[in-house]
């Protein structure tokens, strides 16, 4: 009976122990909607038992704010998880504009995804079309983006990862805002950058350095890479390009899980939608051994407003500029079979601490 | 005995609507302690009983924010004015460095005025001083001075003049965060840039087109300036230069009034302490009839970081870039007797709504 007690004791420390070590994360994320790579990653994080969603914050990227804050919304419905918030945030980058960029496109060449920017994108800025998944009927936060990652720092300093797989410009306010956020976080890990990409994909054919992150807002970009973090993990267009979700797709076939459903009654809308790109950051922060290179570099973006505007910059400790760098672990080289079956282990369990999940609209 | 209560309705009318005419305004300002022009510029707004200045918001410029706040905090004491909150903004530019711009310095040549970067200044970014004119028992308010900023032109659109003197890092963070911002505010009132001042101060004659408050935060001022706002009024170098304190402080001689003992107790302190800056925006934005000569002007900044990094950019109509842009009015000419007139009858009066005020230091 006392040695029953005692293990009972033990399991109780051990249950509690591990309620401790879920691991507190706010996801910064555009959102376009179901089938993109962004809503995959939202889920990688809701999906897992060890995180905590500390909250979505929003930031125009792929599709403007408004519209992703309401695909943002309905996930949560969809997966009955309302109880993580989303939080808006920026609507517009730092300095570039659409404007702007159509002006030096006359000039340097057109570019390729342009995300709330493509030619073909009709939703205005402050625009929320009917989304295919259902509208949310659940609203936003009414804290701003920033504002919240820098009071979640402040209440858990040095245990909050700062997930950011979008453009960086809510990281870059939190930044500015709090001139201790950054060292506050317990690390960051983004989607972002390209090195060396092996691929004869146009989008980096003629510009190996270009990614649409860093060129979204590139002045966001240089402040969060230069800001003081304890940790920063990249996960980079030429990791990105080594995966493919196909595999995923077919194993989750027939799951019951509603995040599976989710993902096969919307996958492939999108053009690259079998790439995994967000979800890969967000996988390999949960799994780390999904990396199988790193380069550490000194890395930034180019903020000369010409041909190369955005582009990704990297030093080595030889040749980095005399100035106060931090290296980056960037991630270059992925086991694909790994991810796979980590994200399809993922997709298909159900969603923890699920309550009134929504019905998916029929097909 | 009706026309005397006919009269009366009619005074206490006039009384009420000219107490809603109190203009409301924030005043986002460096403060760089007694003797400069930004605490000048504090009491031209608090003397004014026309103004209901909402709050003082902080960023580092003319010195390092947080001995700013506690110079702003200290200012309100003198005044009997703690009711006016200090709200403590960017400890730091967007995007130029202190470190950045001394190794540009190596290839460009060295800068003039560097405010909180001068090669003298012994603090710290984090460090608040002594101050000279005793130090603050008040606190600073908790929340930061982009989210005040916000919050206030939500609480009374279309009636908050927006009052910037300082780096425009506080005001950028505000637009950014709120894509209505700028449209919400009643008026921007800035001073900032340089056009073509008649000068032979070694400041100008090598580049007539750097202002200080432009200079160290260049995407700040960029953000600014293209934001959609209602009217732009904007204090240039070339305006200031034609003014001068030594007559006010030569009038205010002998004034029991607390300002006009703080200005005359500390006035000489600084460098150029005799010029107007700040206080000549906040003067005219008071006095319109100050200005005797605007240029209608489209107003940007030079965002390339080589030797002309922050430098004031015009153009007029005709060869403007073909970019949604606004013009501004530029103020570069003043009736200097005028300013002088009104800045020693606002110095000379007592403080309206003054409680409590703080003893000054013996000299």
């Amino acid at each position: 009976m006392k040695n029953s007690l005692r293990l009972l004791g033990v399991l109780l420390f051990a249950v509690l122990a591990g309620a401790q070590e879920r691991r507190y994360v706010i996801a910064d994320q555009d959102a376009s909607g179901p089938g993109g790579s962004d809503m995959a990653a939202l889920l990688v994080l809701l999906q897992s038992p060890k995180v905590e969603l500390l909250g979505i914050t929003v930031v125009s990227g792929d599709m403007w704010r408004d519209e992703e804050v309401a695909h943002a919304l309905r996930l949560m419905e969809l997966m009955g998880r309302t109880d993580v918030k989303v939080y808006p945030g920026a609507a517009f980058p730092l300095v570039r504009t659409q404007e702007g960029t159509m002006a030096a496109q006359r000039l340097y060449g057109a570019g390729p995804w342009m995300g709330a920017w493509n030619p073909e994108s009709k939703t205005k800025w402050d625009e929320v079309p009917a989304l295919t998944e259902g509208n949310p009927t659940t609203k936003a936060a009414e804290e701003d983006a920033a504002h919240f990652m820098v009071r979640m720092v402040h209440a858990h300093p040095h245990q909050v990862t700062i997930y950011g797989a979008g453009p960086l410009t809510n990281i870059a306010l939190a930044t500015k805002l709090d001139p201790h956020f950054a060292e506050l976080a317990e690390r960051l890990v983004i989607m972002g950058g390209s090195l060396n990409p092996h691929t004869e994909n146009p989008e980096w054919v003629n510009d190996p350095r270009h990614e649409f992150n860093f060129w979204f807002d590139p002045e966001a970009a240089h402040i969060v890479l230069t800001a003081k973090w304890a940790d920063v993990t990249v996960t980079t267009v030429d990791a990105s390009l080594q995966t493919s979700l196909s595999g995923v797709l077919k194993k989750m076939a027939g799951s019951k899980a509603q995040a599976a459903r989710y993902l096969i009654q919307y996958a492939r809308h999108f053009d690259l939608a079998e790439i995994a790109w967000d979800e890969l950051a967000a996988a390999t922060w949960l799994d780390p051994a999904i990396t199988t290179k790193f380069r550490e570099v000194y890395l930034d973006v180019n903020l000369e407003h010409g041909a190369n505007y955005g582009d990704t910059l990297t030093w080595s400790d030889g040749d980095k500029p005399a100035l106060t760098m931090q290296k980056v672990h960037a991630q270059v080289e992925v086991d694909a079979p790994r991810l796979e079956r980590d994200l399809t282990a993922l997709f298909t369990a159900p969603t923890p601490h699920a309550h009134d999940v929504a019905l998916l609209p029929a097909k």
